[in-house]
């Protein structure tokens, strides 16, 4: 959107509903009349509801439900991340469009948004169901300082940012949890996947992309078979639909918050925040590793890198560095 | 190469330097003796020096020094490692060709090779001085099935594997080491250095790739002035020229050996060939870590996972995940 109507848009959202003649408009944005007219008929062709008042005035009445940058970054509380914000309304994937971006140089907190994806990526080259219009997908570019040794930790952390803004949203943190190593369910269920594909320079992470889906306002029952009774949203949970842009919003703050943290102090700053979150210690999973192989077990705690400990039935612990987890439904045979 | 001259140029060499008529190489080709004609003079285009002989037949006199695939690839004995090899007389950076190839879906073990570049990588964004038709520069594509947090030790085995194929033909072990992580020095002069570039989806690796620069003919005297003390070549070294194609097959070879080894049983399995060249340990260094950090203390060894562990002068042992090392040539004060 033109700079122009960003700034019309931002003075109608602080009258608050209120009208705002033109001519004031025109004066705080020093163009002319006819320029705030121009800038409000670009407004309505993006989805804004603007009434024209009697005497020749303006009231935003109704926002559109889009993820536009202009709806994100209102009242952003964020110190560097979403400032920069890409808009697209169905892509491929948001985090191919965000690798592109960081390989041309995109700035630290640089975010791509998409409201559907044809092709979105979920890890082991699966697929990542993405109906456009009712969840959030976005993919954000990061330079930390960072050692690669020190990045399966930021993949947790992650998670546990996006734990804390779904429990913020639905009012109840008992209810989330996390699997290993960054799923976030709901009830038990599956609301939001993070991919974290990243680029290392010798021992040292060049830059990453962190790939974000949150289900929000997607209805269960259009779920395909295969997840249909493993996953679930926001709003299929809740009874009720989610405001999209305002997560998104707080999930920025939170995210940032994590980031920080990490950097600052290392995943061990979090440990408590992610063990909140984990509810895995002493349920017996299934772990298929890189290369096919199988491992069954009770989980235990993860190690300060990250590692997931599985305690086999034989009584042996093994570390699990990458693994697609599933949580059995069966009863532990041993104590 | 076409398929056609590189048939008449194996068969040639075959020979042994023997002459092969123009008759036996149409037969034995399937072709007429005017096309074998026309690839021997392809042969010569592409610098190679073919006699013709009294009676119509044809004689390999002289290769042309170049590291053309089918140089590489004759009597290569790897099983996977550089299999299809792309030749560049000079490019940007060999790095940022096989990124795109491997984004672009090039298999395990594709090879790139410059004879030179404008753009050589070094790691923390550092060039790599790279002189056309003197040295070798490679970048080979991996798709291995490893975890993210193994990806550090890959970067130690590396340098493993070019301290092993340098020792050869320096016929002598003791003059090489390889400085943490992966520098390997010659007569305590850097001769190489390698960039692993990798991309993580998740916990798991997706791919790799790892270029390879080796200072084998450059005349140490040309060298910019900033590395003329601290680098050398094996040339330099030796006071003679190395064949830069057979020291390419014989990396190739030790390195598909190091790859296969650290995928099948870890670092731990390949931890004696490392120490062996690892001379770090309690010389005194200084660190320079991401965030601009400095560490002075003493090297130790490395841990398990390929952290550096650095003794403090006050004592204290800190663990170094990333950053640059400088040995310092002052004798160290504490004992």
């Amino acid at each position: 959107m033109k700079d122009g109507a960003a700034r019309v848009l931002e003075a109608l959202r602080e009258a608050g509903g209120r009208p705002c003649s033109g001519g004031s408009l025109a004066e705080a944005l020093g163009v002319t009349r006819a320029q705030v007219w121009k800038h409000v008929e670009a407004l309505r062709r993006r989805g804004y509801e603007v009434e024209g008042t009697p005497g020749g005035g303006y009231r935003l009445v109704c926002v559109p439900d889009r993820l536009y940058p202009e709806e994100l970054q209102a009242g952003l509380a964020t110190r560097w991340l979403a400032h920069e914000v890409e808009w697209l309304d169905l892509t491929d994937s948001t985090n191919r469009v965000a690798g592109e971006r960081a390989r041309a140089g995109a700035p630290h907190g640089y975010c791509v948004v998409a409201e559907g994806q044809t092709a979105g990526r979920g890890r082991q080259g699966r697929s990542f169901f993405s109906p456009p219009y009712l969840n959030l997908y976005t993919s954000i570019v990061l330079r930390p300082e960072l050692a690669l040794a020190e990045a399966p930790t930021l993949i947790l952390a992650a998670g546990v940012a996006v734990a804390e803004a779904v429990a913020d949203c639905v009012g109840d943190p008992q209810k989330v949890e996390v699997k290993w190593p960054n799923d976030v369910l709901l009830g038990g269920r599956k609301t939001s996947g993070i991919l974290m594909e990243l680029v290392a320079e010798g021992t040292r992470v060049g830059h990453l992309v962190l790939g974000i889906g949150v289900n929000l306002n997607v209805d269960r029952a259009t779920f395909p078979e295969e997840f249909r009774e493993t996953a679930t949203s926001l709003a299929s949970y809740l009874g009720r639909p989610v405001e999209r842009a305002a997560f998104a919003r707080r999930l920025f703050v939170t995210l940032e918050g994590v980031l920080d943290l990490h950097a600052a102090r290392g995943f061990a700053a979090l440990r408590p925040r992610f063990d909140f979150f984990y509810r895995m210690a002493g349920r017996p999973i299934v772990v298929s590793e890189p290369g096919g192989a199988r491992l069954e077990g009770v989980a235990l705690a993860p190690d300060a890198d990250g590692a997931l400990n599985v305690r086999r039935h034989d009584g042996e612990v093994v570390r699990v560095l990458a693994g697609d987890v599933t949580l059995s439904a069966r009863a532990e045979a041993r104590p």
